[in-house]
């Protein structure tokens, strides 16, 4: 039985948290001291009384979420997970921000048991929460609704004056207030205070008016005062909304510079050091010290909160029985599984339809959702029928009687949040999600994006009107040098078809492939269909290149291409075949698959002996390392124009006999 | 004397509007129609009763601007230039959305007299609309605060649905209301209809609730009533802040489909057009028709206007006489006026000093600030101390009795309303504005940098940290594709300078060369000096690239590199002689600027006889053009780590050792 919980014993807790945090600062040379010693009474108060989780089980599905938006504050959550008994021993948190360490700088997904989400940009954490939270209700409404079913956890977020300063919190939290999601609290730490000074410089908005003018519950309380935090959340667990729980703290708490600017960051030096740990009540030495009194409430704590999973995991097998069907299909969901054949299921009947490929994705999207019932959960920033993201029937959330039945989001005009958002889904990790926009739009979801990669988050981009022949909405809404943008991100996969059957694919390897994030890049205008000597398989597209067209001999040249440019250069190639020039078309609809085919592939595809010329309607300068310093990229290095695709295609110079004009004097020299 | 506006005149001139809207958009085959129908009356309202403005003077320092925030309601805007007179023929109306015309689908600063700023991705207008408030009480202060000077001027936006929804328009929202900017008017097209839906689907937040917890007078009228729109004009400009106006409308307004979704975008087709026109009572032909009452209207307000701008020439002229050393002032910063060796004085005692680049940039902006008084204006979101943004003794803005006569502008962590903020304050005119943070973050600020080049904006970007060596912070603060990623967007100079020479000289580019954005990449962490045969001239540095180390004979390798990497490729090149193998270092700032280099001054600094190695702390693709098929490019391929920045340079192979080791190897083949 864990000892009692007296004031004393409480403070000596917060004092540990404190005194970790200043020590593991002391010893970096460098972080954030500041949050952690303001929030350690309520964020400790919160998992003490408040949180469900299981140390000994991160991934349990029931548990509640911990999203700390304001990463910086990492050794508080470091200092949590120690004293809960995650696996994070001691040695880690002596190991503040160094390599290879489990407690780098800011909380990495991955790297740290018990860490939900990668935090530290800020505002991100927020809209992964409302991701979260929309996942959870969904998870309810689809699979859990009758009984005691899985969905019914809550997604609690620490965030900071950054994070709602941020664009993306904004917009995160007018769609989590316009979908009532009842499951999500975030305390917000208001402690008047940024890096650059006192918050009163720069950001003097009524912030519960804000989430109130959103649809959100607010308390405004003391975050020293814990029987007011549970009674705020007391009020959010009922509120039937979105609750914002402002708590007014000291950064610093128990520094002599308590609520100065200064203690946002470290260290101390020993001085300070001392004199804070003085005024904590906490010996000089040993650093790093967790007392025995602190140790042992932690550990009974974590027993107790076990002895909760595993009655609650009863009552998930007793509603397993009850329920079996839904059971079954959310297990199916959660495991991925997929009927046989499903990527021929895929592509059937695709080869040789002319259409955008952004019609194409849509088909795929049709049919994934009814092969795989469940699996799928997105949408569109308010451009649905330009990107082809809603499958027909699917119902809309956040609408009806049942609003979490649905399959798809309306995100609205919030690119950035969709993109925080559906990383949230997708760390919940029972549904998959995707969200489209223009091409060019991405550029507005970059943040997440990122993070998606650095988390290898399965988030799917759908971005369609992938280059100028967007058309007349002209250059503002031309992507030119998008598509080198994402492919420079690491660990992101840029798929851009040629035809339906490529895209068909593609969807295919992002439900049956992907480690993580991927981006495909879609057109507006019809394409027409490749034609191929033998059907293209799964396999070979997720090689990211292959030749659609072999000459009769050795080639002349090598035209190489992606998207939509790929049946521009099979027609350029016919052009050049009839002057006597032999030129292979390669169709590359993903250069990162290509890069990791193993180099007698490659160098087989891509003799070095052969000029090879890329042709892409954007930048392209991704291709210059395929086609070195004597090879052509071509490319547009400027913006679009407004004007109808097939006038800017002869404007750009991307019609065939343009194209084979400048292939032939490339090869002249 | 222009002819009386009687309700009947008023109609026939908002049907006209709508009438070139329809037949333009029938034209086209394609554009937006709902929104500019739906505004005509309160937008020629605006236009005919407060707005002052000279259409043939559209750059006129003392007008009022009118920003299109919703850029899709782009023929509301070419509509009303062209009635009053604009350089904006009916032919120019009638090839709306055709190449070369001046009606692109969306409004393109540069392309179109009287268009302020180019919109069309959401929520930038009003960013831009809050810098240019911004420059104009800055103004006003720094010159005309005395007496009848410039910056009296207003700024009117108008915002759709769209734009209140994208996270920047909150952000900037925020500082405008923080900063009380009382000549900053946001009329909000309250049409409770988006591309995908009616806004109940994704938009229930309460807006007016919402502009007012961020410090905004808020009015709520009936669009159609446009003498409630002169109340709350009355009531905006003498509010003491910021003013949201929020105007009931019907998209649409005059269609029988008025009020629907799908009069968002058009063309109607022959059948709705007729049904249209015959409800707005405007003949079916001749399409495009301005009826002579109307042009003899408009032509008589723009006389009129005229008139007025005359007679506030003729008081900033008696300003000029009596207070001429601000008169003087205010010419010199808007001429550029430098004193002579503008870049000797920027570069003078850095020879040799070895700091971090973002120091060195510091020093800079300092040196600009005494020798060009009042032409900087500019700060950080959030990380001055960190990015060596602030000028010593220049003032916050916003703080104190005068708060617009600082030089310093607290941002507040709002990286994309700070940039979309720096491009009002740059499109203004007047002044130089910079913005700084973190490089990572400048994903962050990615759609309003795009928009910088696309117009040509001079806002320059100071990017800090600009590597793996953030050290501690980890990945999540370690930009590794932002420097790809900002040199593939079109008309962006990106400068990486590698030490204090390079620093300065950069900014002597930024001020005395640039004629569009640059961003500067910049060091967190201390860099030697490097040692040059002959000082570095401004001359030099604009070519993007130079030598700075020769071997005594030929080169058997050059090694190209940028920033930090510099003085490491220096000191591989000097452990590769020791082996026999001669290294050329070249340093190459500014990929952008090598590129517009004659072709022979490239292959006399890079043969290609030469095998070249490129080295950056990043993803490096941007180098691969130089380096080609058989090159390498020494870059990092995947996210970065916590730890200190020397462990990192280990960890990560760019140590000098590291180097030398692999150019060896790769020249063994």
């Amino acid at each position: 039985m864990p000892s009692e919980l007296t004031p004393a014993l409480r403070a000596q807790i917060e004092n540990t948290i404190r005194g970790l945090t200043i020590d593991a600062v002391e010893a970096a040379g460098i972080g954030h001291l500041g949050a952690p010693m303001g929030l350690a009474r309520p964020v400790f108060h919160l998992w003490d009384k408040h949180l469900r989780f299981d140390p000994t089980e991160p991934a349990w599905a029931l548990r509640d979420r911990f999203v700390l938006s304001a990463g910086h504050a990492s050794m508080l959550l470091y200092s949590l997970l120690h004293l809960f008994g995650y696996g994070l021993p001691l040695d880690e948190i002596k190991r503040f921000r160094q390599l290879h360490s489990k407690t780098p700088g800011h909380p990495e997904r991955g790297e740290t048991p018990g860490v939900e989400t990668t935090t530290g940009p800020l505002g991100q954490g927020f809209g992964n929460a409302v991701g979260m939270a929309l996942a959870a209700k969904t998870t309810q409404a689809r699979f859990g609704s009758k009984g005691e079913g899985p969905g019914r956890h809550r997604i609690y977020v620490v965030a900071s004056d950054g994070d709602l300063m941020e664009g993306v919190s904004y917009e995160s939290s007018s769609l989590a207030g316009h979908l009532k999601l009842d499951n999500l609290v975030v305390l917000y730490d208001d402690n008047q205070v940024t890096i650059d000074g006192p918050t009163s410089w720069t950001f003097s908005e009524d912030v519960p008016a804000r989430f109130r003018a959103q649809g959100w519950q607010v308390e405004s309380i003391d975050g020293e005062d814990v029987a007011a935090l549970d009674r705020a959340l007391a009020a959010a667990h009922g509120a039937g909304k979105p609750a914002l729980i402002a708590m007014r703290t000291t950064i610093g708490h128990g520094s002599p510079w308590a609520g100065q600017p200064k203690v946002h960051g470290g260290p101390f030096g020993p001085e300070a050091l001392r004199a804070t740990k003085q005024k904590l009540g906490i010996p000089e030495s040993p650093t790093f010290l967790v007392p025995d009194a602190v140790r042992a409430y932690c550990e009974g704590r974590a027993s107790a909160k076990r002895a909760e999973r595993k009655a609650l995991d009863a009552r998930l097998e007793a509603w397993r029985s009850s329920h079996e069907g839904a059971a079954r299909s959310w297990d199916a969901v959660r495991s991925r599984a997929l009927p046989a054949d499903f990527a021929g299921k895929l592509v059937d009947g695709l080869e040789g339809k002319a259409d955008a490929t952004r019609k194409h994705s849509g088909t795929a999207l049709a049919r994934i959702a009814a092969l795989a019932p469940g699996l799928l959960i997105g949408g569109s920033a308010d451009l649905a029928g330009s990107n082809n993201t809603t499958v027909s029937g699917s119902g809309a959330i956040g609408q009806g009687d049942e609003p979490f039945t649905g399959g798809t989001v309306h995100f609205g005009v919030r690119e950035h949040a969709m993109a925080a958002i559906t990383n949230g889904i997708a760390l919940d990790g029972t549904f998959l999600p995707y969200a489209g926009t223009f091409l060019v739009f991405s550029d507005y979801m970059r943040p997440s994006l990122r993070l998606a990669a650095l988390m290898r988050a399965r988030s799917t981009w759908v971005f369609t009107h992938d280059s100028i022949f967007v058309g007349e909405d002209g250059p503002t809404h031309q992507p030119i040098e998008q598509l080198d943008a994402l492919r420079a991100i690491p660990g992101l996969t840029v798929i851009r078809p040629a035809d339906g059957v490529e895209a068909a694919l593609a969807w295919a390897w992002v439900v049956t492939e992907a480690r993580g994030p991927v981006a495909l890049a879609l057109t507006r205008q019809t394409l027409p269909a490749l034609k191929r000597d033998a059907p293209l398989t799964l396999e070979t597209l997720s090689r990211g290149a292959y030749s659609v067209r072999e000459p009769a001999g050795e080639p002349d040249v090598a035209l190489l291409a992606s998207g939509s440019e790929v049946s521009l250069a099979c027609e350029a190639a016919a052009l050049l075949s009839s002057d006597g020039i032999a030129a292979r078309v390669i169709s590359a609809p993903s250069l990162e698959l290509f890069a990791a085919q193993p180099a007698a592939y490659r160098d087989e595809l891509l003799p070095t002996s052969v000029p090879v010329v890329a042709v892409e309607a954007g930048r392209g300068e991704s291709w210059r390392g395929l086609v070195g310093r004597e090879g052509l990229v071509y490319g547009i290095e400027r913006f679009g124009a407004s004007a109808p695709y097939q006038k800017l295609a002869e404007h750009f110079g991307f019609t065939p006999d343009a194209l084979a004009k400048r292939v032939r004097a490339h090869l002249r020299g």
